[in-house]
């Protein structure tokens, strides 16, 4: 199984945690795309990764999944070991709600901060900014921080009390908000806390 | 199990037509939300469902699931019949991934430039509208419709050789688009049928 992303990059480090999460980081065999150079856009990326995204996999019948959650799925139903979704159709239901508020409310509000309203990737990639809209999605990853915070003012973990694609999602967020300078508002002690816990995983510390 | 939504609107019919799906709309107890009164924006609303929006679905426990996908994942997993997302993690990575490719492609593109480029809700509820943002989604729209086109003209339906919770997402995302006047293109004929297809299955046309 292959996976084309970049080292460092947000959604890359989501599927590359889940992958150390299950033991199956070394099934993988990976490939840098070179994503400042627009590789992501060319046709023949297309052709295998139509949302023209990274991070995507490459299964050995051929098949390609791209979208974070979907690639995420694959993993642990075909790696052993804890679920990171749940076991049962109401923590699946819950892991999916929080994960997909983590990734549009924190990802991709960042994301969309970082390309409309920040130089991002350059002028060569940003051609249609929008930064009065990016701005609001600014405003809209601190409202979905403070959101968190009060989840896990409650609970461990954002899916409840075992860690979850969702914490992993969340994780990314707030790396890309950190590289994108949107600050996380200091009163969230609980989401920090959170952080910190999660930052000494050995998927994620390495 | 209650859910709590609009009839006819596009994100509940995605619930409404799982439910079919599975056999298991007798099982639920449905609450209207006054959407075009706000009710949906209001602090007790937003205790259950923080994203503010319909549907979401209320259990026994008490527990509160919003996001049509989560939604779609505890009703898939709670009730008999046909999977709608798949049996296996290949299936369901491929599943998923459509699934958001319509979603964030169709039903949210669709919806950003409803919110955003037309009178929307009316001007009390449509308070940040932001034009260009809307029309630049509304050819996302046209794009992913043009995308599934493609997928169509090789398979049965969106995820593979049956029919999934990524083809009702675009069915009901479609839906949208007429309601949004968000035209299909006229060359489009492999969606067209693939549409007329799904229109006659009973959780629809029932």
């Amino acid at each position: 199984m292959k996976i084309f992303d970049v080292d460092g990059f947000p959604n890359p480090a989501r599927v590359r945690i889940a992958l150390a999460e299950k033991g199956a980081t070394q099934d993988v065999e990976f490939h840098s795309v070179d994503v400042m150079g627009g590789e992501h856009r060319t046709a023949e990326f297309k052709a295998k990764n139509p949302d023209a995204t990274v991070p995507y996999m490459e299964l050995e019948c051929g098949t390609c999944i791209s979208q974070c959650t979907a690639i995420t799925e694959y993993i642990d139903g075909a790696f052993e070991g804890p679920s990171l979704i749940g076991d049962t159709p109401k923590q699946r239901a819950i892991t999916q709600m929080m994960n997909l508020r983590a990734e549009s409310g924190l990802v991709d509000a960042v994301g969309a901060y970082f390309h409309n309203a920040t130089p991002g990737l350059g002028p060569d990639l940003e051609t249609n900014q929008n930064p009065e809209y990016g701005h609001a999605q600014e405003t809209r990853a601190v409202n979905t921080m403070r959101y968190f915070d009060g989840v896990l003012a409650n609970q461990d973990y954002l899916a409840g009390k075992a860690f979850s694609m969702a914490d992993i999602t969340a994780f990314a967020g707030l790396a890309f908000a950190d590289f994108a300078k949107v600050v996380i508002p200091a009163e969230l002690t609980h989401l920090k806390t959170w952080r910190e816990k999660v930052s000494t995983r050995p998927s994620v510390s390495g």
